[in-house]
């Protein structure tokens, strides 16, 4: 250890969720904490994901509302968009969410450091090299007893569209669109690429979305992707699936994008194309492996259950490692990371029960086995399927797109919750909890749920499991 | 036992949600049923209720959307309201959950006997005039082996302010209102007088919300109440608490409603009184205390916590019980009657632990003890309040009136949660879960809640109760 360096109980490079989750966690429980971040904290989830991503489907709510309005006997005129102005109530949102958290790092004593940092060698110390004021740059060391990489991801690009944030766009570039494009290609019917299609549609895009796999959202229940594919096509979206993107041409008129789908060789004329095939791990370039920290094959840090790299005191959380990159995930993991170094013993995430948000509209939550799953995983399977349009409220609020639908072992404990339909990002809340309570649809069943609610669609749902029910 | 009675396991009096739901819910189990309503099935919640209120309710949240949607970026018209188109949505949704009802009813091959029922003196006979196509009317008789009584309640007036539907308005009149009143006095503060007033302020009316104790919403935990009634004011509802009304007198004009309040007597001129002062339970003309049920001086039904009436195999649930008044506890008394009639021997409802809700704007959601219940109980309180604005996707959503509030036993479990503000009705639901399992903030603190959500406002607010937290 460097003589000038500056001593903590924990270092954590990057400030993003992972990073200031340890930061403001490890603080509450009395750990002296420095945080190393180039740029504002909040990471990609605050500055360049989740936040200003719904943000902009917020206003894609308002805007649908509004369509809607006159059924309710409110009327109103066509409503436009201007997204300059969405922009700005965007980044207001952003930095009111940045000076809290700010403010939360300074109240509980965290010493931020902006700057680019490097993990030296010796794996316990962070180099970082912090610009001054008069603009000459000072180097700064500082060691930690524990040291938390958490330098989080990148949007991975795809061969022959290199991103120029004019025409081919990552999400960084989507979520500071100036203006509507006309024609729109989404490449990527994952999350992230649906987010996209649904914000794009309501603000009056023309928007194609191309997925390679046989169907959207892979991985979230079959009956629930279904929803949204459905909903999707019904709202304008022109999805097309098992899709095999070759490229790109540049034309007087825009773009032409290459394209082998079910009907052959494709050419598709666009204004814009957005790819979003997932996220890349930054661990290059910040001294990980000259350190001895072991790096997976494809790029993501390699951790035990309880966030600990190969190196001693050295963990690592987020979107760095090969877990869901969810910011909510990231902040498990770090408090996982600080419970491990205060010798707490903690229980690992439990990846496969976590919860699941998907803002598009519909709105997709869900947590635990997906019926599919269950059977391979050799459960003797049952399913409840409540769909919203027996639901009171949903039916008031002309919501009535999609279902619950509750997976449990035969007389056993909920394996899985799936949400499709309004809120169901908030709904999911009591699934999670029942999932990860195991609980049974016995236990359940004595439960109560506000009349008229949502909420009441998980009760039928878990009710009917029960061989007896009330309205459905 | 008369030769000519229909015998049934069960002859339900009255098709409200007590009488609907001991009907579904023990034709779910296999026992054959009756269900005798004068009118369409659904009762007061669903035809004068909870659902008509909820729809207008609705309704206001499409304007206040509208009216907030420039600082999205949307512009729109200033919207104005049509209230009879209003209304026809409100039937239509009301028509469609009924019909819902009765096909729920018909599938489960509950007989439903149109026409109005009275216990015979045996007490398990309802005998019941049913009006004939040709006009004339038919006696009919049903015997159960087991009668539940549901035959609801009706809005309790003020004395000297007798109900016209005009001017003077009941509950019932107040949802079929054909035109915006311009200046309305609301009598009583409680959850269905705050969802009147805040619909008729959103609505364009000018609103004196009058209250005879001391706060609004006396019952609620204070500081949520204080919530609503800072938000109701700063929207343009008058409130004044400890008023003690004289009686009304007509006007030219309108109607000029005399009071007591803070500052002496006063005199307001309004074209519209509402009075919410609660409701009674419609327990006389049905023949129950000839019979031997016996009826309190409140004129509640007498019940056990298995809902039994002093008759043996006479039950009675819902509003005619001295219970709480919402629909979800007359559906949990319902199978608390039929399980017992079965011999399962269910454990009693909970009434200190039902999840309530208010929605009103901003919304009101709670169960378990407030603070101020639990101190009076002798807990040791601990307490954790979280406002929304701290929360991304109140933020997002410009929701940020309100707080979560968890009461828990210093070192225990949760005694109790309280939301106000964006969808408490619905986030309530995991609150509830997590009283009702007499969850500690250690148990709730391992767990994840998806970002951004308003959920996370609840896991924060448990969080911090394990002595550290992330957020706040």
């Amino acid at each position: 250890m460097s003589p000038t360096a500056e001593e903590f109980d924990v270092v954590v490079l990057g400030g993003g969720p992972g990073g200031y989750a340890a930061a403001l966690y490890g603080a509450s429980a009395g750990l002296s904490i420095a945080m190393v971040e180039e740029q504002r904290v909040g990471g990609t989830c605050l500055h360049r994901g989740c936040i200003p991503a719904k943000e902009l489907l917020q206003t894609a709510e308002v805007l649908r509302t509004i369509r809607g309005a006159a059924e309710f006997g409110v009327k109103a005129s066509e409503p436009s968009l201007d997204i300059g102005v969405s922009q700005v109530r965007k980044h207001q949102v952003i930095d009111k969410l940045t000076k809290g958290l700010e403010s939360l790092l300074k109240g509980r004593k965290v010493t931020v450091v902006p700057g680019r940092g490097t993990l030296a060698p010796d794996g316990h110390t962070i180099v970082v090299g912090v610009r001054e004021a008069d603009g000459s740059e000072v180097v700064r060391e500082l060691h930690g007893r524990n040291v938390v990489l958490a330098t989080g991801s990148a949007p991975r690009a795809l061969p022959g569209l290199d991103f120029d944030g004019e025409r081919i766009l990552s999400s960084d570039h989507v979520l500071e669109l100036p203006e509507v494009p006309e024609r729109v290609a989404v490449i990527g019917g994952g999350a992230i690429g649906c987010e996209f299609a649904s914000f794009l549609i309501d603000a009056g895009s023309d928007v194609t979305l191309l997925e390679a796999l046989p169907q959207v959202l892979t991985g979230v229940d079959q009956q629930v992707a279904q929803v949204v594919a459905r909903a999707f096509t019904k709202r304008g979206v022109k999805i097309e699936t098992a899709v095999k993107v070759g490229g790109v041409d540049r034309t007087d008129a825009g773009l032409e994008l290459r394209y082998e789908g079910k009907n052959g060789e494709q050419r598709l004329p666009v204004d814009v194309v957005v790819v979003s095939v997932g996220r890349r791990p930054l661990s290059e370039g910040a001294g990980l492996e000259e350190a001895g920290v072991k790096i997976d094959e494809r790029g993501f840090v390699a951790v035990d259950g309880n966030m600990r790299t190969s190196v001693d005191g050295v963990y690592a959380v987020g979107d760095l490692v090969a877990t869901p990159q969810l910011a909510h995930v990231a902040f498990a993991e770090a408090i996982v990371a600080i419970k491990t170094m205060l010798g707490e013993d903690p229980a690992p995430v439990e990846y496969d029960k976590v919860p699941w948000g998907i803002y598009c509209h519909p709105e997709v939550g869900f947590c635990g086995l997906t019926e599919a799953q269950a059977k391979e995983q050799g459960y003797d399977v049952v399913t409840s399927v409540h769909r919203w349009g027996g639901n009171s409220r949903a039916l008031i609020m002309d919501e009535t797109e999609g279902m619950v639908k509750v997976v449990a072992e035969k007389d056993g404990a909920l394996l899985g919750v799936h949400v499709a339909g309004p809120w169901a990002t908030e709904l999911i809340a009591e699934g999670y909890l029942s999932v990860n309570w195991e609980a049974t649809p016995a236990d359940l069943g004595l439960l109560i749920h506000a009349h008229p609610t949502l909420s009441e669609n998980f009760g039928e749902s878990v009710l009917a499991l029960t061989g007896r029910s009330l309205h459905g």
